[in-house]
């Protein structure tokens, strides 16, 4: 029984994706980051980062406990683990590696300082507002390009298209909408058709 | 022969310090971002991203020429084709993607945000200097620990220490320094005087 300690937000809701996807066993213990559980004591000591989402396998490499931060990393770990949605083909096992970095390093960034700005910051930055809804547009729209040339970011379904799912399921707290992104509004209606995803979203937001 | 697109910038030096260490062969080629380069129709058509570093490499998968963006997904692909830098033992190789996905989605960001807002941006916007700088600090506090408990970010020397190279290297930028973080000032000498950095170094900023 893999612990998952997440709460409803964009970089948690990859991991139970994945697990229900692969059919693991997991308990979700929820860490409310509104009241600030994620930087107590006992959390530090799991993820010195302070950040959900992270996890505890008890059954880890050479059989021992293990404890894994970073929800893409933790995507990769489960997908190695049960054999599932890592592309066998070298070609598509580089686009997964490219699109999981574009969404750590670009997508996600831009998405996350965008909404920061727009709805939560304590006093108006107009600069940062711009700046930061502007690259989350266009972040948007190379993702949209991609999927006009492809169903899949890696091709095939991978644990790419899910670390990318969690920001474009948040995008409203970014201020983005898919009014000029046809192709990934597609590719999301496809994703969230998917029955691990449905069940994924119902569980983190009970 | 790799073909190399790169200038002398965090992200990019990442990859020439990875070529020297497989000794690989390899052509450098600058791309002026100061002059805008990156967004040329010639280099969009590489990456529609408009970001360096990117890599051509004539021998990819199957025999056939693969063109491979994004820095952290470049070493990767390095490493497994090189056999080299990618810990064998399943415990390090979860500490590697996890301080790859820690640099991406983090402290990168927050080092080059922390640097535009306090040297780049046209108008003073003191609510995101003091937002970046914090979280530059506090990253690299985050890194400080780690390196506290190991020498290298997933015990042995790996990709994971190139990827966070790039930013640390830069450091000024983003104004910060290694006053309250010895254990990162003592694993970045350790880089700095690898023959492969140098020699990258060296050919980046001629």
């Amino acid at each position: 029984m893999i612990d998952l300690y997440a709460f409803a937000t964009p970089n948690s809701v990859k991991v139970p994706v994945m697990l229900e996807e692969v059919g693991a066993a997991y308990r979700l213990i929820k860490v409310n980051i509104r009241a600030g559980e994620q930087k107590t004591p006992e959390f530090l000591a799991l993820n010195p980062n302070g950040k959900v989402p992270v996890i505890v396998d008890p059954q880890g490499p050479h059989g021992a406990p293990v404890t894994i931060t970073e929800s893409a990393a933790i995507l990769i770990y489960l997908g190695e683990k049960f054999g599932r949605l890592i592309p066998a083909d070298p070609v598509g096992r580089i686009r997964m590696f490219e699109w999981m970095f574009f969404h750590a390093s670009g997508l996600g960034p831009a998405f996350g300082q965008s909404g920061y700005f727009q709805k939560l910051a304590p006093t108006p930055a107009p600069l940062a507002i711009e700046r930061f809804s502007t690259e989350a547009r266009r972040t948007l729209a190379v993702l949209d390009r991609r999927l006009r040339d492809a169903e899949y970011l890696a091709g095939e379904y991978s644990v790419a298209d899910i670390v990318n799912f969690g920001w474009i399921w948040r995008r409203e707290f970014a201020g983005v909408d898919f009014s000029e992104t046809p192709n990934v509004a597609r590719w999301y209606a496809s994703l969230e058709q998917r029955p691990a995803v449905s069940r994924a979203i119902a569980k983190l937001s009970a």
